[in-house]
């Protein structure tokens, strides 16, 4: 590696982070790695969590951390991993998330029709393969799942792994929600492989019941919290009037990538194909959008700038969350004021609340089941190995429903 | 407050911790509490976590700090709270560990028979209380649950009180097994009170099933982990052994409170009538012990010296862990084993291994069933309330069988 | 406080931060408050310690929550701080960032010459007062120094104000640099006061050379890391070349607010009358810089386009250091070598460099001089007190030069 | 390694350990090392911080991790560090701490006239040596500095040691004052090898200005805490007159061990040929102190057991801290006091009070300069090298003066 190549990241939460090589140096280094360091991990929940600044770009180093431990103790159980295998593991992890769209989940839909992250990364990821010469191929096989040790996969996208360990221990840090934290260094250490498929050793299940109830724990206290959920849908909203307001003609000050995404109609079927649109996509981030948003308070259009300026100013939606969904006739009553308030139609008066089940395409626990290896050779699923965890929960999912509003 | 009367603590845990008022500091210095400061709060537990050194002094003063905080929530949210009891509440916590003997657990039913340390504990406030004039009074009753507010009880000994909150952080700190941490001050803060009983707010739905699990991971992974449980059948055999030995007439050098109750049969019966037993016990610690059995192992006999050297130079007894009982020809071909060895009687042999279910007593599911409190007034079991957690579970207890022995 | 108003504040650092009244929770919700959620505490060093993504926002707050202690020991101390006192002093500190720019100290000068953000600060405090109803009237006499009990002033503003006890901590915590960490705590419990001005107790000495030494490591180490200079350079570069090309008539994209400063000669002498140029500060944020910088990459401007692409891809300056000032032959040569590189003018080719003293301005030893108040009323300046400190070095400053230029 | 062998132990401090080898597991189950389970590392301080229970085993046990981590530092800069190297200098480090009395330093000369404890470490060692089949030889070399690379030895013991690193994490960490922390791991990284002596690269010089401080604090703030020395100055008083008694005749309770030291005249002379005296010496731990003092409280003689009494109930030396020593007069009319309130003699009645320099001999500041190696090769002492600290003051040392007695 060269001298003046930056080889050790200080990491609050994992401590310093060796950089494993000049490869793994050089992908850090690709501008597709360094947009990551202006999406925000959390979005929106920064709101409701304001230690929530941390980027994908540092979660994405620090799965890569996670990794090399993944892979040395696996190696030490006797598990042959080659180092073709081990760099393409460690590429594959550092580059999952460069797919994502600016404040994460939120705008995928919004900016490109039936948005796929993981169907982006991977274009990206084959893009950055033809730049550095074919060295990319391992981890485009593992990636894709299509490698023939299965198992490698399941490190980069599994139930355990290191994409999850990281995120749950940095969020709970950086969000002060201690007790979010989980083993992930124990549960590293108990990580096998049986019949080609990561396996927990049992004695780690105590661990793994704990990982499952603290995720759970950071998915309802911090990612789906009801004002950040308020926030995300307020955005949403904003967006969309934004593209709406567009298509009628009106011009809109945005940056050029994201004027781009406003004005077009791009979709999951159009993008890869779309030289202009992969331009535009790898310039757009967080600053885009919050950028314009400060501008369009200003707008002309009443809906557009009131959005904005309630946004800017942390005058969330209010929230109500209910385990059953709203009555409709609630929702037409909050439309009809909104409608004689501003003196709008009915139409935009859509745009001032929001309802629906919450995100629980986020959270599914069907993928949840962990296969627990005994000492004699057995194996079971998490759901039968522990006689804590409610099975019917780990197979079925939770939905509750939001419905938020603008406060008059 | 004096002076001289130094004010603040400083834990490594809970920070500084300020004791609040003189009356408080009196106690903190009392024989009876600075006895505590060398009394480890989890026994053996440090053969396997070398961290956990920490004394049930500093638990005790933690329990108090976070009464305070419970006491300011509770009073904030409209409970009325006197200063009598506030004082009443503090004290009560702060005593309720005075009755433990060395070693925590381990030793109680070889030292004295049917011990139970909340009634000695109750004892021992009960004498505090005629040296202090009666100001424990409040303390004493609400120690034991005939106060009026029932709820203050629950504080100090009930399904989330001060004890559990505190003991869990604090373990987990000093072990190092960072993911059995809880959310003590999230759940502080969503203490209430309904019927005289303590629930906690609905939204703490989660904080609740992750104080439940990591409950769980601690007792597995620390408290009932199979080295400690071998280090204490260890410990219990060598003390029985030297019992025996003095009932036989045989002299062992012990401390003189040690000695007391080598050599005189006490019970939960006569313990309390007993002036000189009770004086032995404020006498006695985890010094006592230690110091008894390194010389124990120059000891004539056999079976005292060989486990006493092994215990103090930690040549544990192996573990086997099982989800059912073990075959009595099993062990009956193990004492055959030590017979022949030692050149030792059948009865002497016993006392290289040990056998049995897992300490279930410490951990009984049952009482773990706490109330949530809906924003509609509605109250729920946990049981109920939890989509997550194994109903049945929550009302069964979990037995699992030991096995342990000397390995030749 | 109404109901809807979020109390608590989860902050990593300092735990649950309580808002201590519906005044500071309204100034809290303040647009210019909320502007500080947009900006960087730590501006480019998160090039470096990618941890660092805390806003000003949250330090101010965290500041807040330290001077609520340190009203709470001065207090308990017997001086007098009444109630409209203690609010002034929780306005004035949460308030202290608002008059920052982008970027924090990176970009003063460039955007507004000349620029002062205590002064901004204080123009922007006096409009929320009008806003508020004259409710600042004493934050802003203890924010001016103008307030009769002058060490309230110095709580807010001083050698060890809340401001530099929560930023040491919380740069500390970010950036992972834990041994950077200061006794907060401890050194708020030793503040008193002798002669109405803010002193330590003697036995807090040590604790106060840690401080000093720490906040020199914290300097060294991260704020004046060669490499977060470097970039800092490069952003100065990036908009002085901005502002040059708007002079000469280039239209470049920016949102209005950047637009404006960037076309519009502001300096500290005509902001304060200029209500656009106040409006427009108001609007300004990290995210039109970068948002910008972006767009900026595609210019046809070889300089501008350059630096901006180099600066989005972390393709940072190469940096050097020196006790002494570099050889005008050496920085000629570069400038020569640009020239020829780009084609460009010698004017053109200073825009791939930077050269100067290292922002001693930022780090001022002589305002470091801390009083000792001795148990026997003798006050000593912590350079006297000290013997462990150089007083030279406490009443000079250390320079040191740097060269940074583009790497070919 | 064997299966049944622990390989890895959990450190609240360090986190995870790995024992490297199954020698150095061998080593650490020794009898020498698990004594040193049984001796807190601050003695005394846990008086003073609570949190202080930790035992010099877990200390050696990180001190020997860091070790790894400067070895694989030193290689991975050029130096060529053996196998053989590597094991004698995680054996060295290990075992170093091996020739303590209980209570550290306190009773050292108390038990043994002139003892001096890494003689005695160095005999233990060659003990261990023998029943090893001489595989501690290198160990020995570089323990003794007699190991032709002499900077190998400077690990061990020397300016920036493992030792220190770890003791000064540690006991901060334990302590709670986190602010006496130093970047342990940063200054490992930093840590090179010039003319055959360890030296630290010249960007590390504020690391080394931050432990030289960070130290300090500790010394004053923990080790040498003015209730911590009244606490030693107590027990070393107890413990004087119990061997005085004893010389006279009187019978004490004690265990074998400590009987032997009270009752025998042990010194640096007679100890290495007493073959009894290392037998006891080697029984010998906090635990005999502790217990028999709790018996002395009982004792007839009234010096004696007043003093235990004190002691074990926490009921402290007052202690008075002076920058020059206690006028004689002053101290004389506290031995007549106490004539008067005993009936006791003049020299009885010394033993209710002491005086004398602060431990100075603990704290060498000339032993801490520390070597900085610049880019250009040169080298410079950290005296010269610190513009911050106060030359004179790193060759010189400080000394204060207690007086600490009874409280009538």
């Amino acid at each position: 590696m060269q001298q003046n190549k930056r080889k050790i990241i200080n990491d609050p939460v994992l401590g310093f982070i060796n950089i494993p090589s000049e490869f793994l140096y050089d992908l850090i280094q690709h501008p597709y790695m360094q947009r990551l360091n202006r999406i925000k991990q959390l979005g929106l929940a920064s709101f409701v969590y304001p230690g929530t600044q941390h980027t994908r770009f540092l979660h994405s180093i620090g799965a890569m951390h996670l990794m090399t431990d993944a892979i040395a103790q696996l190696k030490a159980k006797g598990n042959d991993i080659t180092d073709d295998e081990a760099s393409g593991l460690l590429a594959a992890i550092l580059l999952h998330d460069i797919g994502h769209t600016p404040f994460s989940h939120t705008l995928e839909n919004v900016l490109i029709k039936n948005f796929n992250h993981e169907q982006i990364t991977l274009l990206l990821i084959e893009r950055i393969n033809k730049e550095f010469g074919g060295t990319l191929h391992t981890a485009i096989s593992i990636f894709k799942n299509e490698y023939p040790k299965r198992y490698l996969h399941q490190l980069v996208s599994g139930q355990v792994d290191m994409d999850r360990l990281d995120y749950l221990i940095r969020d709970s840090f950086f969000s002060g929600v201690a007790e979010g934290t989980i083993g992930a260094e124990r549960i590293i250490k108990m990580l096998t492989v049986k019949d080609d498929s990561i396996a927990i050793e049992a004695k780690g299940i105590y661990s793994i019941e704990n990982f499952l109830i603290a995720r759970r724990l950071m998915y309802w206290q911090v990612y789906l919290h009801k004002t950040a959920v308020a926030a995300e849908k307020m955005l949403v909203n904003i967006l969309t009037r934004a593209k709406e307001l567009s298509a009628q003609g009106t011009t809109l000050f945005a940056s050029p990538a994201l004027s781009f995404f406003i004005t077009k109609n791009i979709s999951d079927q159009n993008f890869p194909e779309n030289e202009e649109a992969i331009q535009n996509f790898i310039q757009l981030d967080d600053s885009d959008i919050t950028s314009a948003i400060k501008v369009w308070m200003a707008h002309t259009d009443k809906v557009l700038s009131t959005l904005s300026n309630h946004f800017i100013n942390r005058k969330l939606f209010k929230v109500k969350i209910s385990d059953t969904a709203f009555n409709p006739s609630e929702i037409e009553d909050l439309n009809k004021k909104y409608q004689q308030y501003f003196s709008i139609s009915k139409a935009e008066a859509t745009y001032f609340y929001a309802e629906g089940p919450i995100q629980s395409d986020t959270y599914n626990p069907n993928a949840d089941n962990i296969k627990i290896l005994y000492n004699d050779g057995q194996v079971k699923e998490i759901s039968d190995a522990s006689d804590m965890l409610n099975t019917n929960m780990l197979s079925s999912r939770t939905t509750k429903y939001y419905l938020c509003y603008l406060q008059l």
